[in-house]
């Protein structure tokens, strides 16, 4: 399982770009100019964190753990929707209006897909050009490749780095598709899903188990002749939403419609998060589900990176192909050779 | 992450099976019954594999393999739906009529839910009252407890024995909900989707994906006044299969209507799966499937393994929870939690 040849021009690249700053810049100073808002030294480490080689890795682990004192204060809002729902001009409607209120705004994307070259959500910049010139926000591009547990954990040490470089509001995005909002659902304190008014299907191209994740759901582009649809379609949204248990957090998911375009309801929205923060700080939930979502972070990065300790294994590389070949034309079981790569992986 | 006491428990009541037997009882031995088509001693290794003793999984190892050679000749067939769609009286519908052209014919199951004590799909034996009593079928109640990837590991090796005793047609049975269908699709050929005519909500209930992976589809209940629902219900069906994309296999899904309680249509559905068998096996991708599947095996089996070899490794055990500990603290990242985890088990 080598290096694939995206992986090689990425790691490339990051060196490239490594080299390009005073080599001379230790963690101290590193952590230093994050705590006091560097941009630049922010998306340096954040290259870092992404970074697939081990060298960068370790730098990066240090960063992060250097910065962990300084992060936590911020409210992180996961927001998804399926492609076309326009999340991008959402979040700049929502970026905007926190940073014309003097909220530090950062917006980082999770997107497991452009791994696959399926191209990235936030690779191009221009999708928010207001916001990406606005000096109280951050955006980031996407990570462009990585495996799904290298991508999370990036993303996941991308919201500490934020934090401690004093962003207020962390919004994460992800693709209205797979398994991304499972992840976002677990780093964020918010998920927010946007919808599409549709004739009839309003239920349909999203997952229950999506929707049942949701603390807020509202439908976009509810401007023009779209209105009166998308007022139809809340009202059948929070039928559905009705329908599920109530929530242990006490939560009651709220609905409605919004204009990201003409910038309609965005502040209702924000006002959601807000009396959420407040309702979840006070019955201590917001903390006890910070607490869960580490214990989880912990346990996806062990899997994660046992895989990874296994696959780079040289006994394992070396007689990965033979026992395949074994087991696919049938002269073993998939167990027994499991078990013999086990073998292979614990010998020294 | 001591045995629960289920586990417990379980392991307590394969000991007294395996005493009740001849200890003299060589894998040699149980091989030989296996291929005579001993059910009792098919049971018996069964019993073995499904064991989460390390003895007994690798007894159960040797047996599996000593029968890989005399196995793979069957046809194996995968059924799901939602609960209350009528999977067993359809699966002993289909058994009944298999058996009376002599085609002998194993019942599985998998439940992974039944972990939870949710109770067993297959475990009131009494649900299949003919076709348990059919010497020519063998009826498996589903594994009572394990994790997700030792189910799917012990119903993958029990397809290998009930095909090294002789069984013609695997019928694997899945609960419509979760993730199993996804385990189910990759052990057998043929995966059949059972539905229900709904008033208006067919498409709603089940996931798009389960759909995609079905290779037909048919809607039971199909009798008295719920006929024409159900096939209203099976050209909804029909008309949101056409969406799809085309396979890679050639095969194009088929649906239709079935009453498994009067046995209508049940010799379609088997007509549609010779078809099928007859197609793939001409364009070689019965073959195919079943190699990839194989290797599908050997990576999940290596990821269930690895876990299990980490949280076993003593090392871990007792530095996990004060590192856990400090992670939900905030005084390390999850990375580096991980990281110290990762140290901790590759320590001799």
């Amino acid at each position: 399982m080598g290096k694939s040849a995206i992986d090689k021009a990425k790691d490339l690249a990051v060196e490239r770009f490594l080299n390009s700053q005073p080599k001379t810049m230790s963690v101290e100073q590193m952590v230093a100019h994050i705590a006091k808002g560097d941009q630049h030294v922010l998306a340096k480490a954040i290259t870092l964190v992404e970074s697939t080689q081990i060298a960068h890795k370790k730098l990066a682990t240090q960063v992060v753990n250097e910065c962990l004192p300084l992060s936590g204060n911020s409210i992180r809002i996961g927001i998804t929707g399926v492609p076309g729902v326009g999340k991008s001009t959402f979040i700049e409607a929502l970026g905007m209006h926190l940073t014309q209120q003097g909220l530090k705004t950062a917006v980082l994307a999770i997107d497991p897909s452009s791994n696959l070259n399926k191209g990235s959500i936030l690779g191009d910049k221009t999708r928010m050009e207001n916001l990406s010139v606005d000096p109280l926000a951050f955006v980031r591009p996407s990570p462009s490749s990585g495996t799904l547990g290298g991508v999370a954990n990036a993303t996941r040490e991308s919201i500490l780095l934020c934090e401690a470089a004093g962003y207020q509001v962390i919004i994460v995005e992800t693709v209205g598709v797979g398994q991304s909002e499972y992840l976002v659902k677990e780093m964020v304190d918010f998920f927010l899903l946007l919808m599409l008014s549709g004739a009839g299907d309003e239920i349909q191209g999203i997952k229950r188990g999506i929707m049942e994740m949701a603390d807020a759901l509202f439908v976009n582009k509810a401007d023009g002749d779209n209105k009166l649809y998308a007022q139809k379609a809340a009202r059948a949204y929070a039928n559905a939403l009705h329908l599920f248990p109530a929530r242990d957090d006490e939560w009651i998911p709220e609905t409605g419609i919004c204009s990201a375009i003409k910038s309609e309801n965005i502040d209702t929205i924000w006002e959601v998060v807000r009396k959420f923060e407040k309702q979840q700080k006070e019955n201590k939930q917001f903390y006890e589900r910070r607490k869960k979502q580490s214990k989880t972070w912990l346990l996806e990065q062990v899997q994660y990176s046992l895989k990874e300790l296994f696959f780079q294994n040289p006994n394992v590389e070396q007689n990965m192909e033979q026992i395949t070949k074994n087991v696919v034309s049938g002269a073993i079981t998939p167990y027994s050779g499991s078990q013999e790569l086990m073998d292979l992986f614990l010998a020294k």
